[in-house]
């Protein structure tokens, strides 16, 4: 199986996706956000690319959330804090949601095999379901403002870890990248909510007070679903339950 | 003083350059080169993008060397393994270089105020001229067939690193991609040349036999000259010789 590590939503293209599972990762805040409010019951999340489409999506019943740039849309019941998508306000509900670069990963990953919304929370269990999905794999970490996001890169460095952990016969080829990811994550393990608050936009959400978020975004590998886009709906998914006839190790 | 890392010389843009210091990276192996000619007595080391443009500025005497993608080049005299870059047969001459990506890299950073050539031999005294210089600082590495190379942003890391030992009063600000390698270079510092070894360049050079280079790569700080871009010629200067007039720190 080979891992490829994209640094940003800008460095992706399609080639790059093709029959592939592709796991896009934004962990402040999109992703993060996501895997909260399916843990949370919600029937799933419809990741939207602009706040137009977020808008003309939604429908009587729906929550519509999302930020540009950290900040709330106006207009919108919901932002883009973990925290908003807990309790049973978000039970059965469909969320509608619009970010700055998660929800436009997501829809930058469109052409892979699979796609899976990965992130601290629920990186090990992201890791198992690629694994049991037999194809290759890239990590899109969506970045901020079309760079590299330090705290992408850390999880993409756990996604990467925890897929060493099922590599059994040693036939995981991972890229450049990939592997300076690998070692920023280990050398960042003890110290994962200090990295989220040191990164520039961990620093931006400290200054517009949202502290709460960094410390919701910074738990790992405590929930055990995946997200896992199902015609342009996010649903939750369990590792572990993939029919024997998935096609043959790449 | 800004530090801000670029992952490979298609990230590059001369608004990035303009008014800094750019250290330009090409471990494996055209800055390690380079250094190793210099501290070997050459006059100078012209980078030059195009075999054809080395020829053109090949005069009698000088040494014609250079790479494309691991191979010596058809007619030239030199490749790009620091090895052939020691002896008495180097002193006082004149180097003309074209590589695949180290060279490419230079003649990119062009815009830069100041362009050094760094590469792990080196990379102290490279960091501490760069602090001499009182510019914000770019680091460019080349990477390898328009990718990042794990080797280049290992070197980068160290030179972070480095930079940081000058930082007495904490006003070193980092961007993410900067303290991701730098997180890379702390969790590989006592396996450099393992790391180089597991690299897709450094797997290419084992392939080819050229293990030699990788081990002539690996050294940490065993050069004190910096190569120094001065009017399309690198040349040696030694950090600690910086006129009392530099600007102010930006």
């Amino acid at each position: 199986m080979q891992v490829e590590v994209i640094s940003s939503v800008n460095e992706a293209c399609s080639g790059k996706l093709q029959h592939r599972t592709a796991i896009v990762v934004d962990v402040l805040r999109a992703t993060t956000t996501i895997a909260t409010a399916l843990a949370a019951g919600a029937s799933c999340v419809i990741p939207a690319e602009t706040v137009q489409d977020a808008k003309q999506l939604t429908k009587e019943g729906d929550l519509a959330g999302g930020d540009r740039f950290c900040r709330q849309i106006s207009g919108f019941s919901y932002g883009n804090s973990p925290g908003q998508y807990r309790g049973k306000q978000i039970e059965g509900k469909r969320i509608i949601l619009t970010t700055s670069n998660g929800t436009r990963a997501l829809c930058k990953a469109m052409r892979a095999d699979h796609i899976i919304a990965a992130s601290l929370l629920n990186a090990e269990a992201c890791a198992q379901l690629a694994w049991e999905l037999r194809r290759d794999v890239v990590i899109l970490c969506a970045g901020s403002r079309d760079s590299f996001a330090l705290e992408d890169g850390l999880c993409a460095g756990l996604l990467v870890h925890c897929l060493r952990q099922h590599d059994r016969s040693g036939m995981l080829q991972v890229d450049d990248f990939g592997s300076a990811m690998e070692a920023l994550y280990r050398n960042k393990a003890n110290v994962i909510m200090e990295t989220l608050a040191q990164s520039q936009t961990g620093k931006k959400l400290l200054r517009l007070g949202q502290r709460e978020d960094i410390v919701s975004c910074s738990q790992i590998n405590v929930l055990q679903a995946v997200p896992y886009l199902n015609g342009g709906s996010l649903i939750q998914r369990l590792p572990g339950t993939i029919a024997q006839t998935a096609a043959p190790l790449c």
